[in-house]
């Protein structure tokens, strides 16, 4: 009966750490959305509201880190179990991360809605940031499913996403050429594209690691991240 | 006795972490050194080199995560060592993206020497670079003799390092405004400065890891980290 109870209390934790980093994704999916929006919105309040919410993550972060750690001293968990918490102990801090780069986007967001907007530059971003969020999001389900083949899926989609990177990345170049008067802001906007990529590199490493976690076969890293 | 095996045991565990986190350490701070200098030296086969190593640090990620399970798994640790062990498996990852953004340099750093040379905007770089690596040489020795004094060291460094990256951007955009033949080439050193920067933020993350670790106090980001 007593090894009844520890299973449950166990499942429980389990149950307790998978809901608390979908929420911790769900926030940081929010960020990245707002900030984007704070952009084309020209919308510093929101900005402001994103920077702000940093905080919360980072509370969420330490939570599931001090979660996981109660339960490796708690269950002492073994074989998939184990790894299960060593995985989510290091995707927390890619939704860390995740949350921080979305501050940045608030925070260039906020510095171009000082000065006139370079409108028709801001037409992919958006895009971007919507596949940024949809491989969060899926890295995260696939995470808490157990769930390879989703997570495969991520590692798709990272080329589309890198794709329209540099599809923004070229259009900007050519604009700063076309009129030095642009340069300063299209490099803010060449770095906002910037940390949506990164966004889903991320969502990347995640992946990736779901994948070594259901398959025990290490598919981290087989080309590079970085295409621009 | 047995209760001492097991000791010994265990101390020669962590003894062999401490020295695998180093090793990955050191190798990635030749990768920092030698990205920048394919870049200053416009030697590409160095950058080669570079991309090539990168496997090699992706291993040692594999190989550290898998002694930090088995070390999980058999001893069970509690209380500082636990928490020793879990920051160790967040740590290696920090190292990781160190490795690759050092991959990401030296491939920019291939497609620069294809081109003339930006030569007086090189100038700041390597000093960018060799302080992004001293970040990286103190956060980890932090770590692997617990010294919370030294990680706080880090947390200072970083203003120094966020100077020299804006300090480096400025220079570089009044470069491009200047004359637009400049643009492409600065967009791309701009890039490198800012995988330096975004090393030093790793080392700052594991800085901030180092003081929870050692005093239970949470440091982590109580500012932002993207200042320019």
């Amino acid at each position: 009966m007593a090894a009844t109870h520890t299973d449950k209390a166990f499942e429980q934790d389990l149950r307790n750490l998978r809901e608390k980093l979908l929420a911790m994704g769900a926030k940081v999916e929010t960020l990245i959305a707002q900030s984007t929006k704070a952009l084309t919105d020209r919308d510093s309040s929101l900005a402001e509201q994103v920077v702000g919410a940093d905080r919360e993550v980072n509370r969420l972060e330490v939570d599931i880190d001090d979660l996981c750690r109660r339960i490796l001293a708690l269950r002492q968990p073994a074989a998939s179990d184990l790894r299960l918490i060593t995985t989510a102990l290091k995707i927390v801090t890619d939704l860390e991360r995740i949350g921080d780069l979305a501050v940045n986007i608030a925070e260039r967001a906020m510095d171009l809605n000082q000065v006139p907007p370079l409108a028709p530059y801001y037409v992919d971003t958006p895009k971007l940031a919507e596949l940024a969020q949809q491989q969060v999001k899926k890295a995260l389900d696939a995470f808490v499913s157990g769930d390879a083949a989703k997570a495969e899926d991520v590692l798709k989609g990272d080329d589309l996403l890198d794709a329209l990177f540099l599809k923004i990345f070229n259009e900007l170049l050519a604009y700063m050429m076309e009129d030095s008067r642009n340069i300063r802001r299209a490099t803010a906007l060449m770095f906002i594209a910037k940390h949506l990529e990164r966004i889903g590199d991320h969502a990347l490493n995640v992946a990736e690691m779901v994948i070594y976690m259901v398959r025990g076969k290490d598919v981290r890293h087989p080309r590079s991240r970085d295409l621009e």
